[in-house]
């Protein structure tokens, strides 16, 4: 499963509506077949798998991120039919689709077919994979990562404005791989105008996955090649699943207030400020009580001499 | 070594301005005997590990986390003398005493009896284990440690001053602990009049170590208990050779600007507070260039649901 998920990656931010589902088929221990969600969604993973695995894959096992489809498409026949005609024997999905068309209806077919059906290996990783397509799903909007670089005293700039820089080069190019996993990039009014940021990818081989540009503004006019989102409340509008949202204070704090952050992406370097910009302005919170429990550490890892934490809002969907 | 500088540790808080050193004697594989500096430092911890492995110390190896003393004293023979009339064989050290009395010529008396001599073993953590000693020695001042307990944004209070609680009960016992290893203690004015706080030691079997309490202030009275210290700049005066500046802003923010913090502790609870009060003032950063390169991680740990990150100042002494 953990390399049907890695597959299911290289479809990042380029599936949607569909998610990036990843399938990995086996038979006596040897990968026969691979294959990932293609860009727009189809192919799907489990069509390019089995085109790939052939009449090898009578009696294999299909790992797969996702339940397999149930329904036809003028794009496609349904992947759970597909896996029955091609006489796999057992499929090992992480989670169900939420789809109406789908929800259980690929588990029930394969299981009358007489395919077994193991269910639930790898559900979290799932979930945090498919993230922006299960937020679509279950709430109408896109997955939203707010990016923070700060200091250690929690400043993202001098008093002066001046933040360049804070954060070394390992944790800025992660910042540039996470721009290149969103399909909508946005900063807040001031940071535009501040520092007419590009927002770009600038990774090689990842210029051309730079996230379409937005700018949180209730009104007046954008550059040419950004767009304007009038209040975190519009997200549903936006293209794509995943949303990154990069700043300033004013931004973050708007989209907090809304509660409308899903995943915290907190860069850190070892340095002190001092009287500087603080990251957040206020997020409407109405006693330290009701803070906690909102938000658990996924990952902290070192990035150079500064260190990044991954907070996820903790929030049932 | 390991086991001298656990052994060392008893002494913590107790020996100034004596340093608190361990010492651990080994023969064929067996420890014949241990000791660690007493209250008020004598008995040094070799003369009490010696005392202990009696005449089985002969042809034995002495580990000790400090040069052993060249210097007579009313309080006690010198050390070095004790390891050769012992008949100790080996002395393995982890740092050389800085005290003009001793300044290797504990060593070169042990080489010139035919003791074989084993320097800078564990060096770092015996440095970091009687930083107060080496610090008051280097430049006449205690070590000064600053604690602050911040949200994710920095934020060390909510604007309405409220800071019950940030952390949680596992990060508030660790600072105890760290009260009980100073021996002075240390907050802003404005804090001790919002909070009137007791800075006591409140953990089982620790009560009696509480440090001295003092009050950063210009001028004034202070209240039954408390002492005042006039700025950073007059700790020297202090007791001990260990410091605790518990905050509030104004008081870190001072000891900063005078570049008189050596270790950070930051305890950071997950939760986002927003336009809350700021961990630090203004502490005279020029630009943001200068603010690197001044704090290495030393240690990073989980306490409950927050996370303490130890940070040292970078510093040649």
């Amino acid at each position: 499963m953990a390399a049907a998920l890695a597959l299911a990656e290289r479809g990042r931010a380029t599936t949607a509506p569909a998610p990036c589902v990843g399938c990995v088929i086996v038979r006596n221990g040897h990968v026969i077949g691979r294959g990932w969600s293609q860009s727009g969604g189809r192919p799907h993973a489990e069509a390019m798998a089995l085109a790939e695995a052939g009449g090898a894959a009578r009696g294999a096992t299909a790992y797969v991120t996702l339940e397999p489809c149930a329904h036809d498409s003028p794009k496609g026949p349904k992947c759970s039919s597909l896996l029955i005609d091609a006489g796999v024997a057992c499929v090992v999905a992480a989670i169900g689709d939420p789809d109406p068309r789908t929800d259980g209806r690929g588990f029930a077919a394969l299981e009358a077919a007489g395919v077994e059906v193991v269910r639930a290996v790898h559900a979290d990783a799932a979930r945090r994979s498919m993230a922006g397509f299960l937020t679509r799903k279950a709430l109408g909007r896109p997955f939203v990562t707010l990016k923070l670089a700060t200091s250690l005293d929690g400043c993202i700039a001098m008093a002066d404005g001046s933040a360049r820089w804070i954060t070394g080069d390992a944790a800025r190019r992660h910042g540039h791989l996470e721009r290149a996993r969103a399909e909508a990039i946005l900063v807040g009014r001031g940071t535009l105008e501040a520092d007419d940021p590009t927002l770009d990818v600038r990774l090689p081989g990842l210029e051309a996955r730079s996230p379409a540009r937005y700018v949180l503004s209730r009104d007046g006019a954008v550059p040419n090649g950004w767009a304007r989102l009038s209040s975190p409340q519009a997200i549903a509008e936006l293209p794509g699943d995943f949303l990154l949202v990069e700043g300033g204070a004013g931004a973050a704090s708007a989209f907090l207030t809304a509660d409308l952050v899903d995943r915290l992406l907190l860069y850190r370097a070892p340095i002190l400020i001092g009287g500087g910009c603080a990251a957040l302005g206020d997020i409407g919170l109405a006693d330290l009580a009701a803070a906690h429990g909102r938000w658990r550490l996924h990952d902290a890892r070192v990035l150079g001499s500064d260190r990044l934490e991954v907070y996820e809002r903790v929030r049932q969907i």
